[in-house]
């Protein structure tokens, strides 16, 4: 059986995390970056920065996603909002069917690569209202990816696997903690600093600091305002 | 209720049915093509003579799937191999997770486009033997969509139609003669060269051929050799 594992890796808390505990489960990571066209590459940098220090392989995929309208992830035309925790809608900062397309595109490396396992940091606790993120969405993933595939096809059944996803992000913290994260390099603020300093007011930030409060964790973040 | 429609389209046999077909239903189509590091770019060519022909938007989005090893189709270090009609296994021209990628994608620009109907061209009887050809693929994908996006959560139920899947490629070249498919125009061929001649040896020539001599219809693809 194949120990490879492609791995969601973004830089930030959540996917750090979630490629840790995979390196620590045993399995032979890549941990898979997209480069789409984000309002900074800070995060880029953080996620090789991150993968060379543990020692598993980091590929940088390039999808410009910013042919899309309609984000304010990816649209300079709209302004990322200021708010704190989730809230009751779908925010501005959602890109259309960003999940589906960063998960296929993984489903291609675990084809390519000879891996059973995707390892993706979403949870379906402390998030911020996205349709894809949710546990039913994982579940209908999978069973597509094995209808999709040459090894769903044969037999060899592909695992998407979401560890965090019962997780609250004090939960994840603490995990991550047991696991030897050092999260000060980890950058998950949507307007990051090309230093990976975050902005401390954007949804991503204010989930991110509500979680080490809740951890009892000071929290490691190096903040530009 | 959105008539919008976005239609996955090559420029190929297949996908300029469909597109006919979809554009006679009375949607409102945005066509749209992928230049993925194919071998040729005369089926891009193709695809846009035919959409501006049929008077409908064409959109081509750049995804570079040569970041892939291990096709046929991408990798120059494979040859396409000359063989006619679909055999048993899964072919080297599979391309990792293909229609998977282009689906979400074509999710994305659904959700940004308000479209509520994903057209794609495959068809699960004179097929090639990939697994993401098959109807219980495409119901997944359907299921994953309506999971995935602002509109299914909403209840604006995403609709994934395949008018080809139950079709032989002679009816699917019958329906197309109906709708006033011009297929001279069209490149299905895997090696074209740049004026859209096509080879005549490919799997993708073998099979088309065969639909026009089962259709009793005079083949009117321009080949190089």
């Amino acid at each position: 059986m194949s120990k490879n594992a492609v791995i969601l890796f973004s830089g930030g808390l959540d996917s750090t995390t979630c490629l840790a505990l995979a390196k620590k489960e045993g399995f032979d990571c890549l941990a898979l970056s997209f480069s789409y066209s984000q309002r900074h590459s800070s995060e880029l940098i953080a996620a090789k920065k991150i993968a060379d220090k543990l020692g598993v392989k980091h590929q940088v995929f390039h999808i410009p996603i910013n042919q899309f309208a309609g984000s304010a992830l990816t649209d300079d035309q709209i302004s990322v909002p200021e708010t704190h925790g989730a809230s009751d809608g779908i925010p501005s900062t959602y890109v259309p069917a960003r999940n589906t397309i960063f998960l296929s595109v993984a489903l291609g490396w675990a084809e390519v690569t000879d891996a059973q396992d995707i390892f993706v940091g979403i949870s379906s606790v402390d998030y911020s209202g996205y349709p894809d993120c949710r546990p039913e969405y994982l579940n209908a993933f999978q069973n597509l990816a094995n209808l999709a595939t040459k090894a769903g096809v044969e037999g060899r059944s592909l695992q998407i696997q979401a560890p965090l996803i019962h997780l609250s992000k004090a939960d994840t913290i603490r995990l991550g903690i047991d696991l030897g994260v050092d999260y000060s390099q980890t950058v998950s603020c949507y307007q990051a600093n090309e230093n990976g300093e975050a902005c401390g007011k954007c949804d991503s930030c204010g989930l991110r600091k509500k979680g080490f409060e809740e951890a009892g964790v000071d929290d490691p973040t190096r903040y530009f305002s």
